[in-house]
């Protein structure tokens, strides 16, 4: 690419977390930035949008770097379709989500808000990248990943991710000379079982902590939790078509009685 | 099935909600019922669930039928995991999802609470689907569709719904003798266009409404949008599984310099 390529940065734990902190510093070795984030954390919205309440965005100022940055009050999703609407004035080349804090992997992924603006630009026939540190502390170490995350960036700029696919990248919490490299991979077969915390309300009533398990029964090596657990990156391709192709056939044999 | 099965019923547009009304009739002529659906709208929430917040619940009571009904303040996807996990004894031998005003078919899955509500049962294990009718109203005509939404559910305890697969029904906004029949197909490959309505507020501050136009290029008709458009009901077989398989192979031949 000759000319520099316009990126567009989001995250789902707010504008002012440090994982996105760490994502607009490396964009902006690799392009042109423009950062359109929530205003306050939006972990675990899925891909829900904004449609029946207002949103509003603020342009706001910005310490080092000469790129833009916008706070949204809607959700991830809606921070992308308000960037490419109504505050861009081309498409972005690219679209990079997080560092978010906290696992992606596995079945993370239909719960994440940060994989949610990721598929959002891919929808929109953008390139997108999800990036999470297996690490929930909002100090956590980002600088560890920091080469990681640019090579994963120029590496799928200059090959091009495929049309209708978007990128989940997890990394190990592990120091960079301690991680063995990057795998493609599957999403894992797993699945939360949730403990809920009841408590009581000073006026008596009760109300509920979701809590919960990570149970992974799948054992294939060939999947993002196999990978983080044996110290590499994993990178799974994740498509926004949720048809079981493989399905369609078995239930053509039902007989409705039509 | 000897014994009655034991049916969870919720919906995203809130338990007062006509569609889930009628749903709830349905399932009372095929099994053992029990209702736990969100006490406001839930409508575009996609896969949200509530980690920063509390969540509650509380028994309602019911006009006519033996059933149960609990109104729970979460998103649908809270709905499932409380009803697993608190309220029910048993596991449920289905959960059924809607009736949805309005379409859920093509690439409104992903933003769906309808579908997230039926998506997080079949990741419990529990056989689930989503059932929602292309009209928005909150009159809309669902006995249209009662004999189909009940034909459907039968056929798919009697046949098993394949483990890791939830049904996506969309009815077309037909009277029942219009109806051609039901389809299997795959999710259309559409999107929407947004054109986001600037307003102003009376302190002077700008704000948005998102709106959209839905834009579906995928003229195959072994899709959801063409079977709708031509009077029949589609069944789309969705997994959550999001990993596009095909990718993966292509990805290991990017080189990440390791």
């Amino acid at each position: 690419m000759d000319k520099k390529p316009l990126i567009l940065v989001t995250n789902d734990d707010g504008i002012s977390a440090p994982g996105l902190r760490k994502l607009i510093e490396i964009m902006n070795e690799i392009g042109e930035v423009v950062v359109v984030a929530p205003d306050s954390p939006q972990s675990a919205m899925g891909h829900a949008i904004t449609i029946n309440s207002i949103l509003h965005y603020k342009k706001i100022s910005v310490y080092g770097g000469t790129h833009l940055e916008y706070s949204c009050s809607g959700t991830p999703a809606d921070c992308i379709k308000l960037a490419i609407n109504e505050i861009l004035d081309r498409k972005p080349d690219l679209c990079v989500s997080g560092i978010n804090h906290g696992s992606n992997s596995s079945i993370n992924v239909i719960y994440s808000g940060t994989m949610s603006a990721a598929i959002e630009a891919g929808i929109d026939g953008i390139q997108a990248i999800g990036f999470s540190l297996l690490d929930y502390k909002w100090n956590a170490d980002f600088d560890g990943v920091k080469n990681y995350v640019k090579k994963i960036t120029v590496t799928a700029l200059d090959n091009g991710i495929p049309p209708n696919i978007v990128l989940n990248v997890n990394f190990p919490k592990l120091k960079s000379n301690q991680i063995n490299g990057i795998k493609i991979c599957r999403q894992a077969k797993a699945r939360w079982v949730e403990e809920f915390d009841k408590r009581t309300n000073p006026m008596g009533l009760d109300y509920y902590w979701l809590t919960g398990k990570f149970i992974n029964e799948d054992k294939g090596e060939d999947t993002d939790e196999w990978a983080l657990s044996n110290g590499y990156i994993s990178i799974v391709p994740v498509k926004f078509d949720f048809t079981a192709h493989d399905t369609i056939k078995k239930l053509n044999t039902w007989d409705f009685g039509n």
